[in-house]
């Protein structure tokens, strides 16, 4: 009843039901579908759940689930599993495939060697839609899916490709040369999968081959996985923008998710402590004028709300290449002038709040001015930090939050009590 | 000279180029290059400088550089022309190709009819691989770029794709049903291009059928189109959680960013004034205890962390479509217990800093229990007013900063002073 409940769905649909449902939910689903189990399926899950679901597996299930993935899945699904769960699987694959899935694993996490597939359709350089027509018509090992044919030189070098449409239309006798496409591009089996996903996105690539260090095919990436990996890289930037661990999923126990936030919360505890010193700083004013306490965390909420859009703009065009060393520079400029301008909207309307709520002109010039200048350093501090922080090698999604704040609340603090103790005492 | 060294690049990379340059070198730059100028340039172009440089070709080169495009292209860079340019454009077009892009540019826009290319490869449900392939070889308008055959019935509706590889790998008497993949899924040609983008990523599309409301195949989308969708729509969730108008751009001028994120600020500055009215219930206990001036802003800029932080997983598990109505109530209870957990941790710390720092054992009491409630608050509103939000088919990326903002500030500030008022005074 169940296999048959589930005979329409699509691994991926399968694969997000079972982590939505809850772990005992899932030992039943598994006792019950049992043989039925796709590889697929393990290859679209989360990776806290596939691990636990590879427990669960009898091997045999296992071993047979496995053996229809492409290279590329097995390497996906290997990866991330302790050494007796990958030998188990390793031995159930036939013995060229499991040299393929070895020699992928020697290459680091994130590059393109762990991204490829080794199931790769090469010809000859010279040799014509007829020959591959019938080389390929006489393979009986076609991968599941191709949409290009890659030209190979004597060494085995990548020299073009061949759209399949184009090998379609194209008459027996024409070269393959003749009818390669243009616009070819080689990806180096070290490069990071990120700047992969990258080139996919740029180049609107479907498949590209891969390269070793002697310069041989040894792998093709096809634009499905390589849109997976850009959406990895936004979830964490997203995630990382918010001070959520990138690894964070929805079917993460309560300690894993604690876990995954306490971090970015301590930081913000000792940041917000500093602040307070800086307020502690001026104890003796805000005794002077308790109106100081009710209006200084606005100035502080304004700054760290424009520095984080700055930060947010600055992180997200870095990483899709918009904001390089060539434009920095009018980027900061711009930015620079929109935080003075918004500094002088702002700081003009709550001067006028405070003026009347209050009656003290000089406390509406004193939160006036406060919010002028903490609304410039919000802006200098939004773009500036991502920017040294990127220069530094340091992950601008990761690390920029912890700044900006402590910029805005240090400098909104300040500037609101330090003018207010200057001129209104 | 530009054009010899403009040669090498791909127009994805010309056109970041122009991006990046200031608009008197854009000028330049298309009287020098002038009659070179490729269509897939504008294509690649961000919106705004994409209507600056149509502006500035001359009418034969923009329509030269029109025509070599594919009929998805020619939608994308209509739509958001006025009038005039879009006359121009569609004038410089043949009849059918005229016919094709102005029949989809009746479909709404953000619609799979408006990212869909005209130009569809179909073949009758009952061909064999060989007259396909006769078909393929004697057609001579074959699109630059196609992955799959899609098989049709007499009244011309998809009832099947046959990938071109599974074409090419079989002889030519099998019939192309018998090879039609078996996960195949269909468009409708009204639906949302978020859903589009969706399905090509779950279900690892790399070409679809598009059909109108009589279920006829009208088009084809393809992965790389959806691949950009899907970047947009990270991009609009990424700048609209940190509250700037998903139309920002980096070469946007000083006013349009401006007016790109003063709205936002407008609200967040509503927001603190509302927060600010809750300190000043209080001002007689701060005026007798200028200690919780200090502290003050340390529990609300927590909380407004945390919120934060279970705001932003919500929001994208719901973009991905992880957060569904079936484990909502489970999130929402993991969520309040890793709230209620991290509210005993960092009140625990904070209320020995505040021990020490002041020296008031209640000042501890009060500070720690202030922020164990804040920040069950801030995980309850965090994952609750997404929900909420997307229940009232409000986008929650946009919506659901300003909400969580006020609720942790407002019950952070009730929360420590009025605790103070009740246990020091
Ligand atoms: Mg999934
Ligand atoms: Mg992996
Ligand atoms: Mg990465
Ligand atoms: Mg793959
Ligand atoms: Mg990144
Ligand atoms: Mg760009
Ligand atoms: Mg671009
Ligand atoms: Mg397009
Ligand atoms: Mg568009
Ligand atoms: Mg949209
Ligand atoms: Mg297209
Ligand atoms: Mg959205
Ligand atoms: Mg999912």
């Amino acid at each position: 009843q169940l296999i048959a409940l589930m005979e329409p769905l699509h691994p991926a649909d399968i694969a997000d039901l079972l982590e939505q449902i809850e772990p005992g939910d899932r030992r039943r689903f598994v006792a019950l579908y049992g043989r039925e189990f796709d590889g697929d399926i393990l290859s679209e899950l989360d990776e806290t759940i596939r691990e636990e679901m590879i427990g669960l597996l009898s091997p045999q299930v296992l071993a047979e689930a496995v053996r229809d993935l492409d290279s590329d899945d097995v390497v996906d699904l290997l990866e991330d599993l302790d050494p007796e769960q990958r030998d188990a699987i390793l031995g159930a694959l036939g013995a060229s495939d499991r040299a393929a899935v070895q020699q992928s694993l020697t290459y680091p996490e994130y590059s393109a060697g762990r991204l490829m597939q080794r199931e790769v359709v090469m010809a000859p350089e010279h040799w014509t839609v007829g020959e591959a027509i019938d080389y390929l018509r006489a393979s009986d090992d076609l991968p599941e899916q191709f949409y290009h044919i890659f030209l190979v030189d004597p060494k085995l070098r990548p020299v073009g490709k061949v759209a399949l449409g184009k090998l379609m239309g194209s008459s027996r006798a024409v070269a393959l040369r003749t009818i390669a496409s243009d616009d070819f591009r080689i990806i180096p089996v070290l490069q990071d999968e990120g700047d992969v996903a990258y080139a996919f996105n740029q180049y609107h690539l479907i498949s590209a081959p891969v390269v070793d260090e002697t310069e041989r095919l040894v792998g093709v990436i096809t634009i499905d996985d390589a849109m997976a990996v850009l959406e990895e890289e936004n979830e964490e930037d997203i995630l990382r923008l918010a001070g959520v661990s990138e690894e964070a999923s929805l079917s993460d126990t309560v300690l894993e998710t604690l876990r995954g936030r306490a971090t970015w919360l301590f930081v913000n505890l000792l940041t917000a402590i500093f602040a307070s010193f800086v307020i502690s700083l001026f104890s003796d004013t805000i005794d002077s004028m308790v109106a100081l306490a009710v209006l200084m965390p606005i100035v502080a909420s304004m700054g760290g709300n424009a520095g984080t859009q700055t930060m947010t703009v600055a992180v997200r065009s870095i990483a899709t290449r918009d904001l390089t060393g060539s434009n920095a520079l009018r980027i900061v400029r711009r930015e620079i002038v929109v935080g003075a301008l918004n500094g002088a909207l702002f700081g003009f309307i709550m001067a006028l709040v405070a003026g009347v709520w209050f009656g003290v002109p000089m406390l509406a010039v004193v939160i006036g001015s406060a919010m002028l200048l903490t609304q410039i350093a919000a802006a200098f501090g939004g773009i500036a930090i991502p920017l040294i922080l990127e220069r530094l090698k340091i992950d601008p999604a990761l690390a920029s939050g912890p700044f900006v704040t402590t910029v805005t609340d240090v400098v909104g603090f300040f500037a609101f009590l330090g003018l207010a103790a200057a001129v209104l005492l």
